[in-house]
Order: structure tokens, then sequence, then C-alpha cells
């Protein structure tokens, strides 16, 4: 199955945010032959404008909305504490229909180390957007480690996973395409979007880890 | 390294709690040679009884107060909402001093499902422990996995982890020989007991997984 999305035909992707994993998986999804546009809040934006000149013919960029519009599959790569107000931007009418792929997580920094999260236990980002955008198939995935590995697994030895969750049944499947197209071989469904409280509660003992080693590059395991 | 702690000598062992995990924590301690007093609200405590009837001569019962008198080594498996109150009836006299080791998870089941936690993100049940029993050196582990897992670790296959936090290095060690007399061979020190907020907070990504392949003998593994 590896690399059927790839296969199958060139896909338009809207990328949400001008971070280094909004950067990173734009460039991966160049690199396997998409079509991607990239998004901020300014048309204009500086990182954005020298993403697609690094990244050729198929990298372009533009105002959230614009990548929205343009997407066929959307990234939410954008800070979780400023995601609902980016995709306002964005525009439902331009998600709607789309699959959202919900890549953030809602880590809150301003009150010092560690890091909290601005929602979680009885709530999640995930469910916080597709609550805002129910025309949206919101698939929460690639959350869970550093966005080298998430395009790059093989960059972690041995077994280890990704997760999705979300309530459409064919989203989450493009969704697994996509990560197979990325040399994904273990994704776990974990169902419906409250999972996502799941998969974002586990940013903590992460982010703990990474401080301890100081090495991005590992990943979870469900070992059974 | 493995058994280092049981050839060394037979240890008292208080268990807090009368239910599966402690019944499950403290048959595996006899079997391996130490002695157990299984601590409940009341002396008389049915499944204490029985549990110490099932499990010879160096089983008994009693009183939280009792079970924590008795120990060089306390493990707390109470139910997480009622931890403090546990510990309380157990007195911050009997703990002062000894290695606590809590096992618990503040899982709150009162509002439906999926449960939540009663504590976490900027708190944990470990660190109010800690802050209410300052002379206790209580060291968090065990609470990531299903209880015939902590005693039984080859029940899961292949490499899987267990963590331990707490502010005390000697009383981690301590905690680490148990561990191995375990069969654990894959124990990571997370740090300080703040690091319990990551490990409670795995426990929403626990519970999807159990619920969804109802098979309990599945534990996290850190590939990197």
């Amino acid at each position: 199955m590896i690399g059927t999305f790839l296969r199958k035909r060139t896909v338009r992707v809207g990328i949400l945010g001008t971070g280094v994993v909004g950067a990173t998986l734009g460039s991966k999804l160049i690199q396997i032959g998409h079509e991607v546009k990239m998004g901020s809040r300014s048309a204009n934006n500086v990182k954005a404008i020298e993403w697609a000149q690094q990244n050729g013919a198929n990298a372009s960029f533009g105002t959230f909305a614009d990548a929205a519009a343009f997407g066929e599959i959307v990234f939410n790569c954008t800070a979780g504490t400023v995601s609902l107000a980016a995709l306002s931007s964005a525009g439902a009418g331009n998600l709607k229909g789309k699959v959202l792929v919900d890549v953030a997580n809602p880590l809150d920094f301003s009150k010092g180390m560690p890091a909290t999260l601005s929602v979680c236990n009885s709530d999640s980002l995930g469910e916080q957007i597709q609550r805002a955008f129910p025309n949206a198939r919101v698939v929460k995935a690639l959350n869970t480690m550093n966005c080298r590995v998430m395009v790059e697994p093989s960059l972690v030895p041995g077994e280890h996973d990704v997760f999705v969750c979300g309530n459409d049944p064919q989203a989450k499947a493009r969704v697994e395409e996509v990560l197979k197209s990325f040399g994904w071989r273990s994704i776990i469904d974990l169902g419906d979007i409250t999972a996502a409280r799941g998969t974002e509660m586990i940013l903590p003992i992460w982010l703990r880890l990474w401080s301890l080693s100081q090495n991005r590059h590992f990943n979870f395991r469900i070992a059974h």
C-alpha cells in the first residue's frame, strides 16, 4: 500500500502555518509529487515566500483563505493556541467537505516550563475544531512526534506508531494513504475525534522525554 | 541486576488498597519472598482478609495506618480520587522517610465515559501526594499499564517501558530494584515528581486503546 497516494495522482494540498511543521510537511508533499500552497495571516509572509522559492513550481503561498480554497486536503500546522483563529480566517466555506488534518497541539508556554495544554481532559483542540467547522472532515494525526519523524518515520529505528482519529471514516482512509506515502507502516485508528484528548495529552511526557534526551527523533510504540 | 532486590533480603511492604492492583502487587511481592501487609479503611476488610488467607504466612492485613507503619516501602494502590484521604488515614508519621510508590491514577468515572482526570495539566496526583506528605519519598511508577503487566512484564511481547519519577534519587533507585525483581528490563527515569503529569496524562489514550482492543496486556514503548 505504500505510495498509493503518490501513484494515484497529484493532489492539491493547503498548508496552514509557516513554522517548521508546515514547511517540513509542505516540502515532503512537494517531493512526492503534489502541489502545495502555504497559507498565513498575510498574503506576503516572508517565511512562506522563502519556502515557496525553495520548493519549485508546485509550491505557492497566500493567505489562510487562499491555501484552504486551494487544497483538496488541508493541514492545520498553526500553533494550537491560535488554530481556531487561523481556521476562521481560512473560512468555513473554504473548508467545507475538505479533509482537514489537525497536526497542532494546544501547548501553552506562557506560564513557563513545563508547558501546559490550553485545552485538555474533557475536551481537545481536535474536538474544538470539529465543532467550530462541522462541515470540515477533521482528522487528528501526526501531533505526537517531531515533524522530521512525521515525514520520515525511518529516522526512528524499529517499529513505532502514528495515531489517527476522526468522525469520518473516508477522511481517515484518505489520511492513512498520505501517511503510507510518507513511509508509515503502523497506523492506529483510535476511533472518533474525542480520541484527540488522548493524543494531545501525551504531549507532556513527550516534552519531558525530549528535555531529558535532547533527541527529537523518538516516537511511541504500543507493544502488544 | 534482575533479582537483586529479592536476593538481598526480605523486605516489609505496606499495600494501601484492597482492589485488584493492590492484591496483584501484594501477591507478587509475597511470591518473591517479601512480607506484605494490606491496609484498608477498616481493620477487617473482607477482601483484605481473603487476600491474606490466600497468600500464606507472610501476608497480613490491617488498617491503612497498620500497613503504612509496617512497610519499609509503601505502595499507594487506592483509587486516585481517594488517595489523599487514604494517605491521611495512613498517617504522615507512618509514612515519614518511607519510599511511597504511587501507582494510582486520578481517574474520574463519575461524569460518564470517557473517564477524565480529577487533576492534570498544571498538577498531578503524584505532586499532590508529595506536597501533602513532604517527609515521604514519593516515586510515581507503574501507573501506565494493567496490573498483570506491572508484575509480569513478559506478558507483553518485545521491548516496552516502565516510567519512574520522583524527587529522591535513592528512593527511585530502591523502586528500580523492585521493578527489576518483577522482571523489568527497561526503566525510564523521567526526573522529578512533576513528570507525574506526563505519566498520568497518558491514561486517556491507554483507556481508548483498551476499549478498542479489549486486550489489557499492552504497554508503551519509547522507540528511539
